[in-house]
């Protein structure tokens, strides 16, 4: 197995592109298809201070040295989530490679910031720990980036992330989540502007970047997801790609050129009924039984901490 | 497990519906579901003559019972493909079906009437057996039902069958094809009407209809068929319905309530580029490569039957 590039011993094959690396090679095709997302997408300006929201995973770690490496002046954010050992892990590995690089990182702690971790919050509010996390996440993300004053926000959503997360949307035609599902959602009053570099990059080809980059990153799967819904998507979406290869990238792709405007109008409707959550202040649809509006994220916090529905 | 219609013993479970039914009750069940999917989507209008493209298989041989069940005037069209023992048995049930209550059934034969079968017939056009199986039974069904006066067509296909189609649509983001996957395609210049009332029926439900009813089906796969895509689709949708039953008909439903419209006007820019076949004179969008338009069929068969091009 020859490189593609440089016709040298290969050392990782891409079955989807019908092709096999070297490992210089193989670092200099990640970084390409990160500068193609960006710049197809228009992601990122030249100059734009840009937050990298970071878990210690390979995904997160990967995007953040892949945008320095393309010359982005890139800080990170590590939310920690109070899920035990595998966040005491994922955390020290995110300090660990800041620090190493001497780069600069963010750190908002739920349980000491905002009372509450996610194995209690979600108990509390009854809500499947993988939804409670997400709006947390999006919350202090968004909440940070804005009062930080970055331009944008980057998360390490993969091919293999966004793939499956399209697989579930239109599984149930959840035609709001589809208008919404892009890999750059504009700045709009109270939102930071939110990119997703890593959409031309797998699962396996992240692995692999942040092996042969020395990036210590944590391996271990959050003990909460297993057996969700989403990681049944990518088992079935798995299935037809390894038939297959390029099926979930065609999905994807196909879906941004073709699909995407058509449900783009049920996006922008969600979002012009928005109001200010009464406590936070961030956009929300509110409670839909009326009354004053609290944010999902407000709403969780006040579940959590049993200080009441205010 | 009780019958959830007259508490009797059940015999059978239908997980997506949380329930269980005895015999007489699971029959009442399918004359219900269909008789509802007809209702919905107004496929048959009372006293209208409707042509059933039954394979000899249990969804459209327990299509035509159904259908003359519920009180309409149907009769049976039988397409022989020519693939060896499949084929004479598949067209022994379909002929023993027929004749055993009485119904008149149609058939056609493409090695007799056309001069070629699929298994030349794809090879000698460098078709897929199931594509150049599919084309040809359509173009067979629907000359047939305008030849004979039928007021529509109606298909076996079931809920597995059109949730597996939209999966491998939307997939691909086959916009037009999307546009097309409809229960009702509307009769126009060229074109029969054509329906599916079984799309609210599974294929275990199916199944069970036709044992409870004494219905006897050819219970092989088509041999060509064996691995084909269609099939590792159904694979990876059952994999989920399994974990979450219920997610292929929201699936399929989603899609019609929420989906379709947004793809309806790709069909109809392709149906209005279309003109006449010069040798048949079906409808066709042509050869991309200009001349004489010949439709699909026609060019399957010259190329198979050695006709040249013509």
């Amino acid at each position: 197995m020859k490189c593609r590039r440089c016709r040298e011993q290969a050392v990782i094959d891409v079955r989807r592109h019908n092709a096999a690396f070297c490992g210089p090679c193989f670092l200099h095709h990640c970084r390409e298809q990160v500068r193609r997302a960006i710049d197809d997408f228009e992601m990122i300006r030249p100059g734009e201070r840009v937050l990298v929201a970071v878990s210690g995973g390979k995904d997160s770690l990967g995007l953040w040295d892949l945008l320095r490496e393309l010359g982005y002046d890139a800080d990170g954010l590590y939310v920690g989530l109070g899920i035990g050992d595998y966040s005491d892990t994922s955390g020290r590995h995110a300090r660990e490679f800041a620090h190493e690089r001497g780069m600069k990182l963010i750190e908002v702690d739920l349980p000491t910031d905002h009372g509450f971790d996610i194995p209690d919050g979600s108990r509390a509010a009854h809500r499947a720990p993988c939804s409670a996390c997400g709006l947390s996440k999006r919350h202090v993300f968004n909440e940070t980036a804005l009062a930080h004053g970055y331009d944008v926000l980057a998360t390490g959503h993969n091919l293999d992330d966004e793939a499956a997360v399209l697989f579930g949307n239109v599984l149930h035609w959840e035609t709001g989540y589809l208008g919404r599902q892009h890999p750059v959602l504009p700045a709009t009053p109270g939102f930071a502007r939110k990119v997703k570099p890593l959409i031309r990059l797998g699962e396996r080809e992240l692995a692999a970047y942040c092996v042969l980059r020395g990036i210590d990153y944590v391996v271990e799967e959050c003990p909460m997801a297993t057996g969700n819904r989403h990681l049944g998507y990518k088992e079935a979406l798995n299935a037809i790609e390894e038939r297959s290869p390029g099926t979930k990238a065609s999905f994807l792709f196909g879906f941004l050129e073709r699909g995407h405007h058509r449900f783009a109008g049920d996006a922008v409707d969600e979002r012009e009924a928005l109001r200010a959550c009464s406590r936070c202040g961030a956009p929300t649809p509110g409670d839909a039984r009326g009354g004053d509006a609290l944010c999902a994220f407000c709403r969780l916090r006040a579940r959590a901490t049993g200080s009441g529905h205010r």
